[in-house]
């Protein structure tokens, strides 16, 4: 039976791709050599820093962000290479184990998922590394698995309080144009991240912005690259051009993107996360339930990672949710898998789309018979009411 | 400044238009005298009429609506011609002077705009016309200016009581595709309809399904008459073709709409605009306003037109909630100008829009300081929760 | 069996739809009672006067052009008023008819179809018309069936030559945006025009270009008419809305068109077609066929028309043409069904388009055992070849 | 200044993507790990392997063709092994230099680029390697550089025939859906391809038909892998699920482009391609100039590499050719920079387009001054009508 009405995919990203970006994509594809596609690789590859807020170059790949965590380490490390990573959650692991499978020696400090990455742990591990052997320190900013904030320029401040030489890469896959993210004031070597979340484009692009400190380091590299060579692409890419064939079709709709971004406002685009994250937050509260996020300042405005009350389970109830309220949300991952689900509000996103949301999850918990207290919604309805004002002052 | 997310069109039509109709009128045009279109024109002509429930013809005008019902009155009446029409609210009031403008006699039984059409006054009306000089009568369905149900097939009966000859015409432009709808069973002689509501496509097609009596009475009719002839139409239509370029693009479209009611089923279909009917009436309640219907049994599934606070504009209110909650509703017209606003809740539609619309409304009343009780989000959640059984049942 | 490639819709109208204009056909229907409406409804009526040459009002119509035929003699004449019209063609005949249907007078000047509408004979029926009785002139611009243009401001030459007040009302349905077209200079009453030819646009919007002495005539013209009741229009469009549901996403499109017309150049537009249609006779003449249009200086831009060989259906061939090489050739209209063929050559069209357009040609007569040269292809080759460098200083 | 109608695409690849795949790859995006996407990845999965004929697995990367090179090599292969290559062209050459970059030790057999890659060169190569060192053949099925084809079947035989145990892989990036291509029949190990030729999307996706024998090899194959690996790509893809995120609309397209092959038929795909290539060649020969396949049987049906006269530029003549006749046409590659044009007639593609584009390529050698005869269009418009018959046969 067809349901009727727009499905709810509000998974932490992708995120729900606007009608102006999908007709961008849906652009006949052009010849990638040619001089009409130097015009749009040099929007793209411009426009591009103005979100990562870098006057670097920023390498753009036909892959999904997966690939981009890969190409900065084997852009910049060499096998052995010891690195410091942190456990905030389910996506530090995956690039902890990339690190390993390409034979890194990956230190990872542990976590309890519930907060972003400790700057004075990261820098009381680099102090202790007096010869300087770690490379690189590896954070992620936005952990799309359990809606915590890295405070990355306070970690900026770790690594130069201890003194310590190495690499400072970043994951803001989940968070970038969604949440402030400033590449080169934070003094950033390497940033990743990917086209479906704050970029609102179907998945398919990954970025590494890079620092001139990281352009060094790759020149004696030796992780064996080919496709993710940030060498190969940085010649071409000075006319527009890709030493392969681009993404032609996510390039156009990249466009589209960034200047949707800028016509809203970059500050208003995260304002207006943070009132979301607020928002549901208070909505989780109202229910009596759990946000996994348990510190206070980095809670997260592209998604809500909910604890489920014991005895109950968090993918049943999204499946649940998903039958009878045609929404999607998160699931709980590796460590909290069946134990949280995670609400999705990145994007292409608005106050009624986040009722209707929230409305969704409180209606799925009674169908689903897990214990809450209902006034979710109102409390959110609250939060957007007082809050507005604010939002509308900041345009 | 951009806004993001999505638009709510929550006028009571044009509904919003759904991707794979937006998608089915962006193919590319084609003959519309080769045999390729032969094709389209059938499948359009003979998938129409199961939506009208009819093995009558239906002609297909590229048009909106108010030329439907122009196209009515020329095709089966003449100069002076008296017929009967009744006042359920502004649209019924703009089909009465078209008539007038076509040099026709109506007769309008006044009401009071709070609910349908009235059986007994038309029979009574239609008994004292002894001499059977009223040659139709003409009800609109669903008045869309008001949220009111006339009872079509109650009114049937009326006629056949008072043992009258007249037409019966039915304006179900915006009722089509939400509400029960039998153009045969009913006895229906002619019924006007428009794409633009339930069937969620663009405005720009309009309907008449016709009866082997309204047929008879078109060969005598003597209005002038040209492109609305339903004689010119019905000679190619047999073989899908069309005696003027048709609308091609929206024939896709529709098209595609009738297979999608088909894949949801029409019970379904009434049975959530029912729904969710009920649910905005329970959010109006809670509110402590007052729904304009005041027919029990007659409340529309495709509206809720609200009356505003004596003292307050429902054109600043509407305004206000446009600006803060990017949501359109339909403001009030002629009689009620200012005096009340509607909620659109038909076509592509599920139960979280329901809540992001009534959400929007109840957010609105609060920022334009109109006085209301909260909880009208929570009343609707209510009524989706207990009904959400009944609807599954449906399927 | 699917058939791979794109399809050549080379009949004169509905043209191929370029992608842009599919794109925006295909945005999100809005409210067309809201804010956002009245800047596309405003940008569209006064864009199109662009496209008109004119600074009086133009009606835009949700119809196809049939409607724009029937709106320019219900807005201006009254019951059993005389018309002068021309048999240029089929389109000229059947506008004959709808003013026979409207209860009007049409006298028609008989035409062999080969060419335009004659501005002598115009002028001796004018004069001979001594008590001013005629009350419009009517002709077609370019005759869609025949290929041939008519003089329009040799034809308000005779008119005023003769001292008659009668209305000029000109078809230009297939003509605008394609060949010059001056409505205030030419001095024309009422310009009827269509979106599915020059305009690039699907089926479904039909204009009137009105004068002051149009609307003059309108206030006491008697015709019965309502939907297309120029004053309904003219009140709401002075803000950019429209008394009756607009044809929103046509108009979306409509907008587009104009911008691509102005990003072309009206004048390279107009010798665009000029030289593609002096490429297709051309391709005729070295097949040894005969273009139906024998007026030198006639010869439409839009499309040409071609005899075929006494004994050979002209309908067999296009089958033909259809099945081996899909493309879809024009057909002849009544006279001259099954004798003539017709190349449309309009819209978004370019010189490989062409090519590709009269190798169909080519290659079908070929297939369908037609008698004929080869050389066409080389014939219009030539002439693309030679005729490019004024193209280029046209820009 | 705007070009009016359609640019033509006739580079070899990214061909123009058919209407029904951009409306397919504009589609919402659906969460990667739902219920519906399964149902999108089972059929995506199984649809390529019937595109590849193969019975088993076939990877799907989000990344453009050069990542599936580099995914067959480092799934497959150690650090310093042998590998023996044949220099079909350009795009051999590049995968030769990624083999060198991953540290594997290429054997290039060169080649003068005018034909496939020789059998009995390989036979004998291999036959000298007793020891059997070298672990894989790789071979360039289409070289996209020179319009040549290499005899896969033969190659087999000769692997065979040398009693050599390597691996097999192939490149058909650019043949895949145009030419036969048979993965299991012909023993092919590693089949790797691409989205944007003769599939018809846009670029983006990258494929590695993979062999049991490939699969036991992968197992202890030692190069670094991660983005790459195969065996974290085959547990998610048995229930249609990825690793990581997907190219989600990408494989809306793909499956639409699999569906729109076997409409047409593969022998009717593979028919056409022979057919084009035919006309193409005539027409090369026409105009008095050399292809640069100069083996016989080895043309390609996806491109035509010209050869331009002694003193000519190549790439003067395609900037020429792209300004006037708005067509683009492949440049010459490294050894055969400026030397060589390519014309693509691959993919989405028919008779008229193929003379349209060989009509640009005419006007345009004219135009740009290049010595030549005409009759290059006449000559293909005879190949075409003679083998049309032929074509229809298949059917």
């Amino acid at each position: 039976m067809r349901r009727a009405g727009r499905h709810f995919l509000q998974i932490p990203g992708p995120s729900a791709v606007p009608e102006r970006i999908l007709h961008a994509i849906s652009r006949q594809t052009i010849d990638h050599r040619g001089p009409e596609f130097a015009k749009v690789g040099q929007r793209a590859l411009s426009g591009i820093k103005t979100i990562f807020k870098t006057e670097q170059p920023v390498i753009i790949y036909p892959s999904s962000g997966t690939g981009g965590w890969e190409a900065a380490l084997v852009n910049t490390l060499s096998p052995g290479d010891r690195v410091l990573m942190f456990e905030t959650g389910h996506f530090a692991t995956l690039w902890k184990k990339i690190a390993d499978k390409l034979g890194l020696k990956p230190e990872f400090i542990e976590g309890d998922w519930r907060g972003g990455a400790d700057p004075d742990a990261i820098e009381a591990h680099l102090a202790a590394d007096k010869g300087h052997e770690i490379k690189a320190v590896c954070v992620v900013h936005n952990e799309t698995s359990t809606g915590s904030v890295s405070p990355i320029a306070a970690i900026r401040k770790a690594i130069d309080a201890a003194g310590h030489p190495a690499l400072f890469m970043v994951d803001t896959i989940s968070g970038l144009a969604s949440l402030d993210y400033r590449h080169d004031e934070w003094g950033v070597d390497v940033t990743v991240s990917g086209s479906q979340k704050g970029l609102m484009l179907p998945p398919g692009l990954s970025f590494n912005a890079i620092s001139e400190k990281a352009l060094a380091a790759h020149k004696s590299a030796t992780l064996q690259r080919s496709y993710w060579d940030w060498a190969e692409m940085l010649g071409p890419n000075k006319t527009g051009y890709f030493p392969y064939t681009p993404g032609t079709n996510l390039l156009y709709g990249l466009n589209e993107a960034i200047d949707m971004l800028h016509e809203e406002g970059l500050d208003n685009v995260f304002a207006r996360h943070a009132r979301h994250g607020k928002a549901a937050r208070a909505a989780v509260r109202a229910w009596g339930l759990e946000v996994l996020c348990a510190t206070q300042g980095q809670e997260s405005g592209v998604l809500t990672a909910v604890l489920m009350p014991e005895g109950h389970s968090a993918d049943q109830f999204r499946a649940t949710t998903l039958e009878h309220f045609d929404i999607s949300l998160g699931n709980g991952l590796s460590k909290v898998a069946d134990r949280v689900f995670r609400i999705g509000h990145l994007g292409d996103f608005n106050d009624l789309m986040l009722i209707a949301t929230l409305a969704g999850v409180e209606m799925g918990l009674t169908k689903a018979g897990v214990p809450h207290n209902a006034g979710g919604v109102a409390a959110a309805m609250e939060v957007l009411d007082t809050t507005q004002a604010m939002h509308i002052a900041a345009e």
